[in-house]
């Protein structure tokens, strides 16, 4: 075990593109921003200029509040590559598409904390692609505690 | 005291919402993104349509030098909570409504940190309240050294 | 070396102004948000209201992948500054000016990053500066492993 806290340990990459879900590096567990889905560059559309114009149109597909809830689901599933879950995050990292999602997204946030209070900044962004959100968050679970 | 570092800490959490105003994990303490006061739900105004449209009109009351000052003071009020000033501060956030505000911030920034140099970074965004600027920063004080 | 991990470590840093090009705080790096050139006070261009509205114009001078290219330059610059390399990075945050370049930053990226697969994010955001791209890392290497 001491020869983990060494050196980092990536979770969920898919070589060759050098992108993990998760990292853990010493105590913290850090996740990508994600959004309700991975993002493939296979599925990708882009433009006459190779611009990325859409993942795969999902935005009209969903409601904003069941594309929070597979959000959350996302990054549960990438913390648990890591041996975390949300009651080890202790940083949040919030951004929206549109500023009038905030009071639902609110609602929805306040049910996946219930023993954890983490710090959090939200912001309204442009994505990349077709989210109209994205989380990314910092766990901190001592390597004693996880068994790895 | 070894105990204290199995599990993160959390400062000016007010539930049942489920923020801190400052977390400690390990080493590190870190704040919420933050305006120059903290933000209560029932103070909001909502639109129509449940969205947050302002947090009680104090863009205008105070001039941006003034809501830069009362800005770092709410950080050094949630530093101060988890046992930390400015001085511990190694990384800073920052956000502007208007990026013509940038060269008074810069001006303002430099008197707030004599000891230490923090890596930082300032890009202009788009905010779900009334403020024109925001500040989260990462401070890094070994507990051994607080007394905790 | 155990007194250096007692407080955190400032590199590149240019008095007066209180920035820093990285720091090291416990076995944690963290560098700037960077563009491909340092940033000067001295050289911005101000608008009659105080504005920043340029560094110099080098957003004409070269093409996108060049600026990509500067950019890790100067990301890796203040990496050595700490001892890290991109070898170490674990966390890697991204800002393009435009969204079209995130094919071909991809594309880069990705030549960057051999050994290791660091969590992301990339976000289209509005810059201070004259720059197309923006990158900020936090590196992992704990300091019984750098000979400091």
């Amino acid at each position: 075990m001491s020869e983990d806290r060494k050196q980092a340990a990536y979770f969920g990459a898919a070589p060759p593109f050098p992108i993990s879900r998760a990292v853990r590096a010493g105590d913290f567990v850090i996740t990508c921003a994600m959004g309700d889905r991975v993002f493939t560059f296979d599925e990708a559309l882009y433009d006459e200029h190779g611009g990325v114009v859409s993942t795969g149109a999902r935005l009209q597909e969903v409601t904003f509040g069941e594309e929070v809830h597979g959000t959350f689901k996302a990054v549960q599933e990438s913390l648990a590559l890591a041996g975390c879950t949300l009651a080890d995050v202790v940083d949040c990292q919030v951004w929206l598409r549109d500023a009038r999602d905030f009071y639902e997204f609110n609602r929805i946030f306040a049910d996946y904390f219930e023993d954890n209070q983490p710090v959090r900044s939200v912001f309204r962004t442009d994505f990349m692609f077709d989210f109209r959100v994205e989380i990314k968050v910092t766990a901190y679970k001592p390597l004693y505690s996880t068994g790895l």
